[in-house]
């Protein structure tokens, strides 16, 4: 057997310039964030711009790869949008901290994919370690076993498959085609629930028509007396009720369902509770806030986001469930090559991905630099900051508040009086403040209101980025009506 | 407005101190691969070992960083199974390249989610001009529109949803519980294929009688004539085809279903045709290895996953599709505060996860610093050390073949004619090295033998690597029949 000649042109990149590029894209990313507030928050990108700027094939021989460090700053930075950005403040304001960056870089160097204990022992028992110390600090009781996913719509569509099999319809095995015994299943949520809740139930196969929208009060918090009703109409009609699923902090509001009378009426019909805390969750650590989650206990599931509001890169979602089993059973199913000797966990028999990436180390990361003090005084920060321009809102005779703020999102619009058509106007200056680039708002509909969205929770946020906002709304205020 | 008074306790990790640990972290990753071969491939830890380490709560307070790195080093490294190990041969030997591991830095720093196009333009753009030039590598025709998931899993979860959804029986709204309109509908797919069917299978509500396992000949190929007469015997019965799954490239064997013979059938029967080359996709980019993907043009969908063979660091897989608008009539849904006036794409259309990472950034590093013929050579070489292997095995009176090398999967056993249980033997010399660590084989079962696997794709990988396995097994053997 003769060397192999081939060997010094194959391998991986030289270390020297691991190394090398590797410090560069460190001081890169350093700078980038000490100027995240010199650029646009939205890409200022028209479609396609990026798109049109590539070159249509990959090349034939390979690059220096100070040319591809070039390119990200020439072609790819213009077309980002800045999450990180203190003034982000549309849809969810999420960021990542620094050690959550660092997380990432281990995971992707060790590069374990987490199905078997065998092939990643240090994610397998560092992921529940983790999700211990989380659920302690959200104060949800023992009886919770956590799990993690990439995204809340993954952690649902689990949560709802456990709830299928729990009906113990054999749907596992006979599926629900070709069968003539199966009454219709039923989904309740709210008619604020967020969408995932729908894609989940299309994927399931239960259709759009098993999801019963139950209307919300004019705080935009499930009506339960009404969920009480439907779920004994269904019972009257010969339908099936599946799961309800609560939300603590909608997506459009932030509104709180109340979970304590929703888990009632799930124990009385022996209903899967799921509750929808994907955005929220992370402020039950905050002591004070812990009310907002009463009930939550009481839950089959829960999933929350720490890649929302825990200062940890996308992508990580929790689920916590009661009933590991349950989901081991919904899952679980074990091919020859992947059979093993050790009695352990394996982490393939949790869900329908084989593979995980050690997600757990970056939320370990941040567990540790920040502490538990750290996460609460940060989280405490930012609702005192929502607060604070709700306040600014409420005192101001040109903008009026739309919601109620238990979190960190502010629902409110502007109303000078002399303008006739606020919903044309709101979504006006939204647009004008997203397309100078100085702060990204979103909205949405409440009580058919077109309504701002003003979300406070990036790392970087301070009270000045508030103040900032409020100007240049007031400033276009003062434009429409002079 | 009175200044924060608490921002200089609160925000993100000081930037100094963002160098200064990034510099350490890409130091201990450079020193980490450098040293990679004298780790065991195996962890060594006992199971809980890692778990009984870690302390049963997070810190009250914030930590200095440096002890969390120390911990990685003390508590995690040894609980790491080397996936990057080049003599890691389980499993499918999968590895991240350095440009890899940088793509992902700057993902997780610029902590996009890509939903909508101007949450993210980068990733709404890049990654289909990045899955362009992959779909050119792998021949395939521009009928093909690529996106990106993160585990086959979830690609195929969406190819057959796709195949339920054209069936046109109303399922994403009506359902599939409560009627008694809609025949059994049945998936097919050989003996040999992915576990990730069968879960997709059951996550879709279709459950596992559904499935419909065609037998495979002596090369581990599905019998196409098998699948037509099963076909036409469901449709005797009043069954509904909705999907056949072909595999190029096998988890077991790596053997390649005759997917032009298939392609013929589902043509005939107006099936949908989802090929899984999850692993032996890559390969399609090697011009002398495209006659196994032959008739794979002809299919409805495609997965392929960079992660396992194109040194791309977990998690990225591609699902090519040949009619996107069934994918975003499959899934499509936009709530109110995702509504924007630009027609453009939006990713969160196409697929259960609303959110997405910007995961076309390492590819596209991965692509441009290899360049195709870099790429290629690699693949090549894999190849020619796993035939290379093979051929030992062949000369030897002491091992045999247990399966063809299409790729650079080799399944083989021992066969010492002094040794009377070699299901027995085989798997006692495989836990023995793998035991060692000094390099990982996994098992698998074909025609009822107890079969080693050996897989070779490691970027790191070289023949001297195979030399020592070669050798490993080899001493066993001798010690067995001394």
């Amino acid at each position: 057997m003769k060397e192999n000649e081939n060997k010094t042109h194959l391998g991986d990149m030289p270390k020297e310039d691991f190394r090398r590029f590797g410090y560069e894209i460190v001081d890169w990313i350093a700078d980038y964030f000490e100027n995240l507030e010199n650029f646009p928050v939205l890409s200022q990108n028209e479609p396609n711009e990026l798109k049109n700027r590539l070159p249509k094939s990959a090349p034939e021989k390979g690059e220096d790869f100070s040319d591809v460090i070039k390119d990200v700053e020439k072609l790819i930075l213009p077309a980002v949008t800045h999450w990180n950005h203190p003034n982000f403040h549309g849809l969810f304001s999420t960021s990542t901290s620094s050690v959550g960056i660092f997380g990432d870089m281990f995971a992707s160097a060790f590069d374990m994919k987490a199905m078997l204990w065998r092939t990643s022992p240090a994610s397998t028992e560092l992921e529940p370690v983790v999700l211990v110390w989380l659920r302690q600090m959200m104060a949800l009781p023992e009886d919770f076993s956590g799990i993690i996913y990439d995204t809340a719509s993954i952690s649902t569509l689990h949560a709802i498959a456990m709830a299928r099999e729990k009906l113990n319809l054999s749907i596992r095995e006979k599926g629900m085609s070709g069968r003539t015994d199966l009454p219709l299943l039923r989904i309740y949520c709210s008619e604020q629930t967020h969408s995932s809740i729908d894609k989940a139930v299309i994927l399931l196969g239960l259709g759009t028509r098993s999801i019963v929208k139950i209307p919300t009060n004019e705080r935009f918090e499930m009506d339960a007396e009404k969920l009480r009703e439907a779920i004994s109409d269904d019972k009257a009609a010969g339908f099936l009720p599946c799961c309800v699923v609560a939300t603590i902090g909608t997506t459009s509001s932030s509104s709180v369902d109340p979970v304590e009378k929703i888990a009632d009426i799930c124990e009385r019909n022996k209903i899967f509770l799921h509750v929808d805390t994907a955005y929220a969750g992370s402020a039950a650590i905050v002591p004070e806030f812990q009310h907002y989650f009463r009930g939550m206990e009481r839950a089959d599931s829960i999933v929350t986001n720490p890649h929302k509001w825990l200062f940890t890169p996308f992508d990580l979602s929790v689920l916590y469930v009661k009933d590991l089993d349950l989901l081991k059973k919904t899952f679980s199913l074990v091919a020859e090559y992947l059979k093993v000797a050790e009695t352990v966990t394996n982490q393939m028999d949790y869900g329908i991905q084989l593979g995980r990436r050690f997600r757990s180390l970056k939320l370990w990361f941040v567990m540790r630099y920040f502490g538990q003090e750290g996460l609460i005084a940060r989280l405490r920060e930012h609702c005192r900051l929502a607060r604070l321009f709700a306040n600014w809102v409420d005192d101001s005779p040109n903008f009026e508040m739309l919601a109620p703020v238990p979190f960190a999102l502010v629902c409110f619009r502007a109303c000078p009086q002399t303008t006739e058509d606020l919903d044309a106007f709101n979504e006006k200056i939204m647009n004008e403040i997203n397309a100078s680039g100085e702060a990204y708002l979103s909205h949405t509909k409440l009580n058919g209101k077109f309504t701002l969205r003003l979300s406070v929770g990036s790392i970087r946020v301070e009270e000045r980025h508030l103040e900032k906002v409020w100007n240049l709304l007031n400033e276009k205020v003062k434009d429409a009506v002079k």
